[in-house]
């Protein structure tokens, strides 16, 4: 295992953290007032960034991203993460990166030319229909929704939610159960839907924590009734659907990690300084010198970085033993890191006081919209019940 | 000790269950509206529970009140806090149920008539501006508010915040300093002012966990600048303001923790309803076979049911032996009753999934809302010092 | 629900707590040279207890016992629990005290005669034996150990360990399978075995966390090979074994924690003893000034003092309501209560330093002694499997 | 970063582990008799080890060494650390490790020829006597032991405890103030001592939890009285016992911290071997099916996996940057990694139930022997306050 950073790697890092602290970070207060309302500036941050390359650092050079290793984008992710808004100024911003990379591993040329390059592109956003309230997400081989085959057309009827980012997107990746009669994992297809296609509708933006939200930060409960759409919108094979969105979800999770991590290092940061600047009055100093807070501070510490560098070696380990081989790796860290996360988010308000509840901080941004970390691509009941099952098996087997 | 609860009491409970289940908690989705758009409906139900002799339950019947013990006031409280509204609608919400006693206690006749009789009728509200952002709540001896005596009125000039129900609110208690030069504690003053008067600027409500809010559902930020009341607007003696304060907030914390042991049953039931109500599909059961969900359910009683008992002992220490005698027992329950409540409510938020981060269920209302309940009236890092400053007094005396 | 003590109750309190202080702590250190060398001490104390009508707490005056409620034994055993020696001084020690409760409620005369007699004077002890090491504990009606009819005796052969002071007992209660065809419920009997019968062998004093211990501190393991006894050994009905012990366990799991309330006080006091005494040197003050020890006292305090109510509350049920209508209660402290109690000793250590992992204070003794408190009698994850099943099935049925 | 295995290195891993399995793992219940007692069947097994080359792995070729890295001795250390064995039977125990690192480093040729060489063969034992009752460890600086000059000699005075395995040392390094007037981290000076010296008195073993041991298993009380030796015994220069101590607890740390991640490793996967074997009986499968094993079983490899790495890291560090560049992660797996171990292996014992707090098992020995890891070499408290110290430092000086 090898974590090193190239000098090329270092002076980026370097780079982007400036960018972050001076383009995006400032943005952050207009984000009350909703994502439509901040597009234009945020698109001018992205205009910068890519001016400077930076752009889909998720994806290999061919498909115009940086070509990045799994585990420089790691490192990259962290540095974003630092911000809400980090991902989206660089095009990496979930739902859009995982159906970019489904699109470019099974989409056929003509879906490619249709949905993959105005998206690559940054002139459209797209999302993932897989959720339905009426079934538990911990078990997502059970959908409602079906397609049937009509002539040329898919015909499709369902209920969805927590499609992130329905508003305004220009297209829907949905899963629908098209092979009722085959095995479990084997019933769902993935098909692409056109938003403003008949019958597909946007119920709401769901309120998730007191807001509704709009644009790229919302998430939408969509109703599909008698949409049609060509046979040709069939992403990938029939009944492949549940393989391909394990295919997609696996980076997703190590994705969010990254994330999460740039969230600690960021939150971190304020807790300390809010720490060393507080000052408690009648000559007893600042928070920094109450063994309680002091405390915290070497205990979020010592999580922090344990957690980083697991989640770099479920990086490393994608990138040099494939995705299979890092699967337990990133099941540990999706549970572990959300959990250090949300604790550290926790704490850092408690150190605020007043004013950590409040909006004047990204700290009561992180404690609403991060509670889902846990919940998520796979409650951490779900994971850790995954993860026990492969060590129990191992050791079964006298492998341990 | 005795908890005993007469017959008498026990009917009154079960009927005000069934109030709060039919009258209030309809109500609480359309909260997401606005206090003020919602207020004529919350109107009928204050008029409704009037009718049947439920109004202000914390106060003597002299004034209008209940004439409830404390310790059945306690039980009362446990009922009401299973709804965000329940306690606007007995009159019996912060900070009106504390500015009503402290103006009951140190009110002249003239006050009375002016600001306590409109509150207690409910035709008004009031709010209470104490916290100030440039000084640590933790010390609240540091006050930058002053108010100078210029022949007969008072000239009070500051800044403060979190000033709960400001917006709508007809007058405000004002703590200020008028005795620059005397002992720290004896610094500051009460000072009514009613909110109309030139000078008086609520800034902004302010922003928290994502939401403005309005009239008695928000918290403002207030700026006084060459605010004129009458000297006999002056609330007790000159000097008194942190004396009358503690002897509000002691009250007002025991009311807190009443108020969460009751948020606490009504999460315990809504996530004990969810375990046995949710399918996972395929044939695995419900939530309540899970034996990680089974050991919350039961870990979340215990909790409760152990904390309910000392919020318990507490009232019926202030009923018996007087405020002084439960000052530790009032200290333990504001630090650890919260802690309970916030633990149970991320729990149940994580037993619910996705539906539980969504504004479809109060979980997330109470997610965000009482995140302030280790902060507000002493974070818990205070009280905990507290208490232990007591132990170790007695300690050293050979009491323990 | 009234915990009010009497006048008398609270000057017995006193006194035992001056006599605890006095004649029971100080043989604490002597008990590293094992039990039966300290006996002829504790013998005197026991002299000295019953010289003062201090003589089986738990039970009734008819039985020569105090005549106290199961609440005032609670807080009797709060006292006692102060020292690990205390029960035993006044003779309501486990499992000594269990087994005369079964006595006397099923005991024939001539059982009561030949067994009961001399364990209520005292002059002997007394084992239970059910646990076995083949077995799972958590599922007590699976037994290995059989007892066959044969004539007018039982013929007994079977496996068991953690058979408490077995080492130096006069008899013992052994659970054994004679109704095989029973439903597994009814299937064990009680039958009482004189320990110098042939063919009962105390294989080992089993070493528990470092030492076998000897007498009554330690703990069992016995082979019982063609061990022959009257018929008339038999308590109780036959099949009726598994009723006998739950009816025994009951109580036994409150005492237990009425036991481990005593613990945590003189744990508590000796961490705070410790914070305000212990000095670090260099003008930095005593650890009573560091924020973290302070912070620990103060959620100990709330720990303590919240798990006290709940186990009283227990014992107020039991004497006004019967085992059955506390059974729940008596599951929650069984669980809530150990947990309070270990996390209390390991922080407790913690201010100790290094002093706190030495046999030089009972810190130690109770680290390694108490453990067994989260697995005895039912471990935690089965009391809290049972908790949750009782509130699943009550809020099927709407009573919630 | 690059925590790369060289094949080599992954060989000799895994010889380790097959010989740790075969020769070291059943001798453990033999210790329970004594280490005297169990000495030459140790020695057998120290001969095994160096026949295969394996001796002082923790040293360089040129000492006599295996010459591993920092890095690769934590990987060594780790399998060692499977058992409480494990390091003395490769001549890498403490004690004796950090005195012969500080003998390497500080030492005359005169005393590594009488003190360091037999060390270095296995022939003779050491110790190291600093810690003192009457002073808090958290301050070292403190000390009331006196060496006064007097002519060619060194006469020592005074009173220590925790001297692990001063029983059957041959010498003891023991820090004293010989520079009474310097500033307090220039006070102490370090002297060899032969235990043989006439005033050098072995109070007794300390009986810590539960046991005295003896020979290197045991930790002694001394008293040293007018204790004579040659002003030769100076180990380094007057006046920089303290600074020399330091260097001497850095590796010593780390080597701590590798060592529990062994026993973490060993606890795991006796965990894991409990759940899937220990059946529930009645048709309830084994421990492994109930969800809050499964979750143990998942946090667990979560903790241990992340903490694993940022040990490694730390020895990377050392290896490549130098004691100094590692010396925030050190104190952070300090108080990090013993919080892991500890969690594991009470979470451990609850897995095995009864039989877990006997001593047939090592976790009842783990669970006693290790609870100092959070009080030895610094409490939990001083590595959090020192980590917090230079964060705060570094975020003031704007490097954060």
């Amino acid at each position: 295992m090898d974590f090193a950073i190239s000098d090329s790697m270092t002076e980026l890092l370097g780079q982007l953290r400036r960018f972050v602290d001076e383009h995006v970070v400032p943005l952050e207060p207009a984000l009350a007032g909703g994502f439509f309302a901040l597009q234009p500036e945020l698109d001018e941050v992205r205009a910068l960034a890519r001016d400077r390359g930076w752009w889909l650092p998720q994806l290999p050079k061919e498909a115009g991203g940086m070509g990045l290793s799994v585990l420089e984008h790691g490192l990259v992710s962290e540095v974003l993460g630092r911000s809400p808004l980090g991902h989206y100024c660089l095009g990496c911003q979930a739902p859009d990166a995982g159906n970019m990379e489904i699109l470019l591993e099974y989409g056929t040329p003509a879906q490619k030319a249709q949905f993959l390059a105005p998206l690559l592109a940054g002139d459209t956003r797209s999302c993932f229909a897989m959720t339905e309230p009426e079934f538990a997400g911990s078990n997502p081989v059970i959908l409602g929704t079906k397609a049937r085959r009509d002539g040329d057309h898919w015909v499709l009827d369902g209920h969805k939610w927590f499609t992130t980012g329905a508003d305004g997107a220009a297209f829907a990746v949905v899963m629908a159960v098209t092979e009722a009669d085959a095995a479990p994992h084997e019933r769902a297809s993935m098909i692409l839907v056109p938003t403003d296609t008949p019958g597909f509708e946007r119920v709401r933006n769901i309120s998730i924590m007191g807001e509704p939200g709009d644009g790229w930060a919302s998430h939408a409960e969509v109703r599909l009734t008698n949409v049609r759409v060509p046979v040709d919108n069939l992403l990938g094979a029939a009944g492949k659907g549940f393989a391909i969105a394990q295919a997609r979800l696996g980076p997703g999770r190590i994705h969010h990690c990254m994330r999460w991590m740039g969230i600690c290092d960021r939150v971190f940061d304020l807790m300390t300084h809010r720490a060393i600047t507080r000052d408690l009055g009648g000559g007893r100093g600042t928070l920094a010198e109450q063994g309680t807070i002091a405390a915290w501070i070497a205990e979020a510490k010592a999580q922090i970085e344990s957690t980083k560098l697991l989640v770099l070696r479920a990086a490393w380990t994608i990138d040099h033993r494939g995705m299979k081989a890092a699967a337990e790796d990133i099941s540990l860290i999706k549970f572990h890191a959300a959990d250090v996360m949300l604790r550290l988010v926790d704490r850092a308000i408690q150190v605020y006081g007043a004013a950590g509840i409040t909006d004047d901080h990204v700290l009561s941004w992180y404690y609403r919209h991060e509670r889902g970390a846990r919940i998520y691509d796979g409650p951490d009941e779900v994971h850790k019940a995954v993860v026990a099952r492969r060590i129990f098996s191992r050791m079964r087997k006298g492998q341990a």
